[in-house]
C-alpha cells in the first residue's frame, strides 16, 4: 500500500510534464507562424507548393494578368499528368492533419477478424460508423439498409462486383460495358485473367447484343468528368455505379445517389490513394455476400490498419462540416480545383490551341450555392491538326499524359490529372501557354 | 536576429522536458514491473491467457500430471479452430511491443507512389531492406540477386504468380497441381474466376498430363507440416514455393531456401495477419514485372502504412535475435509452440483415439539445436471408427476444424490451428481427451 502514493506521483508528474511538452509545441508552432517559417517544413520542401492555390487568394497564378507564362522552371523536366495521384490534397493534410495522426501499438492487426458478427467479417466498425457519417454530412448517397463492404481500392471492389453479379453457370461470360469515354484500366481489369465469367463489351453507346449484360457507370466520369445515366437500352441490365469522384470538391452534390451498387474510395474523395481503401454500398444481400466471398479469396480481407486510419481520416473530414469555426476540408479542396480550373479555362480561351469540356452549371446542396464541375481530371482536346495529343505533349512539351485511344476515344483527346502537386501543375499550364504561344 | 536565442530558448526547454517525459515513463515500467503489475493490462483483460506457455516455465498445464483435463470451462462455448488466424502471439507483442508502436501523421500515404525507381514501384524503401535483414538473420532464404514484390498478403501474390507464369497465348490454361492434402484455399482461388489462363489440376502425386504445369509446393506444408519438395516427375513443371511457415518456431531451418519464386507472409511469421502483408523473393525480372502488373490491375500497389507496420515489425524481430540480452521473438514463440505440441502429443498418446503425424528431428542452423516440426496447424486424425472427424469434433465436442475432404484428403483427418489464443487451445486439450475418457 506504501507504493501506491510514490507510484501515483510519479504518474502526476508525467501529466503535467506532457502538459509543459504540449504547451511548448503550441507555442513554438505560434512562433513559426509569426514568422512565416515552419521549422519543420524542410522535410517537405520539394512537395510545398509555389504558390497559394486557394481561391479567396489573389496568388501570382490568378492575377488578371494571367502571368503564369513567367513562371521559372527546369525545361528539362518531365512533368507527369498520366495519373490520377491526389498530391494536390497534401497541402491541407499537412497544415490541417494533427488531429488525423494514428498511434498504432504493435500489438494491433494480429487477428484476421474484424468484426465477426458482420456479413462483412473483415470490415472495422469504427470505418463502417464514418462512412455512414461522412455520406450523411456530404447527402452524397444513400447508406440506410445498405451493406458496406470494404475492399483494397475501388478496383478491388469492381472485381469484386463483377464476381458476384455475373452468372456462374455454364451460359459463359456476361458482356461488361460502358460509355465512351471509359476509365481505361476497366477493359485490362475486366479481361486480364480470362475469365469465363465475365469478358468486357466495349462501348455501351454501341452495345446491341441480347440478354443480360453489366453496365458500369462512372459519375462524374473518368475521363471527361461529366455525370452519367445508364445509356443502353435494354431491361437486361445490371448496373454498377462507380462514384469515386462524386463529392462537391469535383461537382454539384444533386441528391443522396441511390442505386444498387456504388463504389468510393478514399484515394479521390480525401486524397489518401497509398492507403488503398474503398467501400462498396451494396442494396442486395446476397450480391454483398459474394462480393466479400471475392475478397476473401483474393485477399483474405483488408488491411485493419488502413481501415482505421480511413476511419479516422473521414472522421476529421465530417468533424471540418460539421465544426462552423472553419474552413471545411471541402471548402479547401472546392477552392483548389476551382483555381485550377479557372486557369486552364483560361490558358484554354487565350491560346485557342486546346479545349477542356463546357459543363452546366447546378445547385449544390452541400454547398447551397450553384457552380459548374471542376473534374479531377481534365479531357483535353489538341485544336488545328495535331492529330495525337499525347505524343505531342509527350515529345515537344516534356508533359505526359493518356492518350484518347486508351479510353475508347480518339487520339486527339488526353486525359490530363488536375490533382498533382501546385509545381507541377504550374509548370504544365507555363508550358502549354507558352509552347502554344511560341511554336506556332 | 533577436528572436533567434528566444526561439532557442523554447526548443531547448521542449527537448528538457521530453527528457523528463522519457525518464518518468521508464520510472512507472520499472514500477510496474517491481510490482508485477501491469497498470494497462486491464484494456487486454479478455484475450490474457489463462496459463503460461512458455517451455521453460512450470505451468498447470505442462505438469506431470497432466491436469488439462481439470480446465474449467463453458461447455457450451463454440471453439473455433478451422483457421489459422494466429492469435496465439497476440501476448509476445503485448509485452514486448512498445518499441514497435507506430505514428501515422494524417498527411502520410496520400500518393500512390513508394518508390519510383524500383520496378515494384508501391514497394516501400524501409520494408525492402527489413526484408533482406529478416531472412539474412533467420537464414531461411536467399534474398541476394532477388527481385522483391510485396502483396496484400501471400494470397495475392499466389495469383499473380499463376497470371505471371502462366501462357497468355491461345494454348489455354495451364494446369495448377499441388501435393495432397494441399492448402485448401488453392482449389477455390485458383478456379473463382474461371480462368483461361489457369485452371486446378488437382493432386501433384497423380498429375500424368504432358506440356507445361504449375506445381506449388508448400514447405512446411499446410495443411499437414511436413517439409516438401515437387513431386511430379516432368521437366515441363514451373515451380512456385510458398514458404509461409518457413519459420524457426515452426520447422528447423536447415538452409536458406533458393527457389525462382517464393512466397512468405507476415500473417504467420510475427503473427500480424490483420495488416494484410506478404512478400515474393523472384529469382526472373521478368516474372516479377508481370507480378507487379496483376497487382496493379488487382488493387494499384499495396497499402503503404501496413508495409510500414510490417516493416517496423520486421526491424523489432532481428533486432530481438541480434540483441542476446532478451529472449528473441523466436524464442518466445518456439517455446509457445513447444509447449502446445508437448501437450497434444501427450493426449494423443493418453487417449489412444486421435493421432497426429510423427516428425524426424533435425537441426536447426538458427537455434543451433536438433528438434522436431511444431507445425502452426496439427493434421489431427480420428482413430477407431470415426470416419468423419470433422463432424465428430463438431456436433459432439463443439469444436470446429477443417475436414481433410477439403484438403484432398481423408474424411477421417482433420487441419486444427495450433495458432488460437490460450484459452481456446486449452479447452480444446480438455474436450478432447475428457470426451475420449468419457464417452467410450
Amino acid at each position: 500500500m506504501g507504493q501506491i502514493p510514490r507510484f501515483l506521483s510519479w504518474r502526476n508528474m508525467l501529466v503535467l510534464s506532457l502538459a509543459i511538452n504540449f504547451s511548448l509545441i503550441l507555442k513554438i508552432l505560434k512562433g513559426d507562424r509569426e514568422r512565416g517559417d515552419s521549422w519543420d517544413r524542410t522535410a517537405y520542401v520539394s512537395i510545398w507548393p509555389v504558390v497559394s492555390t486557394t481561391a479567396s487568394e489573389s496568388s501570382s497564378l490568378s492575377s488578371a494578368s494571367c502571368n503564369y507564362s513567367k513562371i521559372e522552371e527546369d525545361d528539362d523536366r518531365i512533368i507527369n499528368l498520366k495519373f490520377g495521384d491526389p498530391t494536390v490534397y497534401e497541402r491541407y493534410w499537412q497544415e490541417n492533419g494533427e488531429v488525423t495522426t494514428m498511434v498504432i501499438p504493435g500489438w494491433q492487426s494480429l487477428s484476421y477478424f474484424s468484426d465477426e458478427n458482420n456479413l462483412c467479417w473483415f470490415l472495422e466498425p469504427e470505418l463502417a460508423k464514418e462512412i455512414v457519417r461522412v455520406h450523411k454530412v456530404v447527402g452524397n448517397a444513400v447508406t440506410q439498409d445498405r451493406f458496406i463492404v470494404v475492399g483494397t481500392g475501388s478496383t478491388q471492389l469492381y472485381q469484386a462486383a463483377l464476381y458476384a453479379l455475373s452468372p456462374h453457370d455454364d451460359s459463359g461470360p456476361i458482356n461488361v460495358v460502358s460509355a465512351a469515354p471509359y476509365y481505361s484500366t476497366y477493359p485490362l481489369i475486366t479481361d486480364c485473367l480470362k475469365s469465363g465469367l465475365y469478358r468486357w463489351g466495349g462501348d455501351a453507346k454501341t452495345y446491341k447484343e441480347d440478354g443480360p449484360y453489366i453496365e458500369l457507370v462512372t459519375s462524374p466520369n473518368n475521363p471527361d468528368g461529366f455525370l452519367r445515366e445508364s445509356v443502353v437500352n435494354s431491361t437486361e441490365g445490371i448496373l454498377i455505379h462507380d462514384l469515386a469522384y462524386y463529392w462537391p470538391q469535383y461537382t454539384p452534390i444533386t441528391s443522396p445517389a441511390d442505386h444498387d451498387v456504388m463504389l468510393f474510395t478514399a484515394s479521390k474523395s480525401t486524397g489518401h490513394a497509398g492507403i488503398r481503401i474503398g467501400w462498396a454500398l451494396v442494396k442486395d444481400r446476397e450480391t454483398a455476400r459474394k462480393m466479400i466471398e471475392y475478397i476473401e479469396l483474393n485477399t483474405i480481407g483488408v488491411s485493419k490498419d488502413s481501415q482505421l486510419r480511413v476511419a479516422k481520416v473521414l472522421k476529421v473530414v465530417s468533424d471540418s462540416c460539421e465544426n462552423v469555426t472553419g474552413k471545411s476540408f471541402f471548402d479547401h479542396s472546392y477552392d483548389a480545383m476551382y483555381e485550377r480550373w479557372k486557369l486552364l479555362k483560361q490558358a484554354a480561351k487565350d491560346t485557342k490551341r486546346f479545349s477542356v469540356p463546357d459543363f452546366v452549371s447546378q445547385r449544390c446542396n452541400f454547398f447551397g450555392r450553384v457552380f459548374e464541375p471542376q473534374p479531377a481530371f481534365a479531357w483535353f482536346k489538341c485544336e488545328e491538326g495535331i492529330v495525337d495529343c499525347e505524343k505531342f505533349l509527350r515529345e515537344e512539351k516534356k508533359i505526359l499524359t493518356k492518350s484518347g485511344k486508351y479510353f475508347g476515344d480518339e487520339l486527339s483527346n488526353v486525359r490530363i490529372s488536375m490533382l498533382d502537386r501546385d509545381t507541377n501543375f504550374n509548370i504544365f499550364l507555363h508550358r502549354i501557354t507558352s509552347s502554344f504561344n511560341s511554336t506556332l
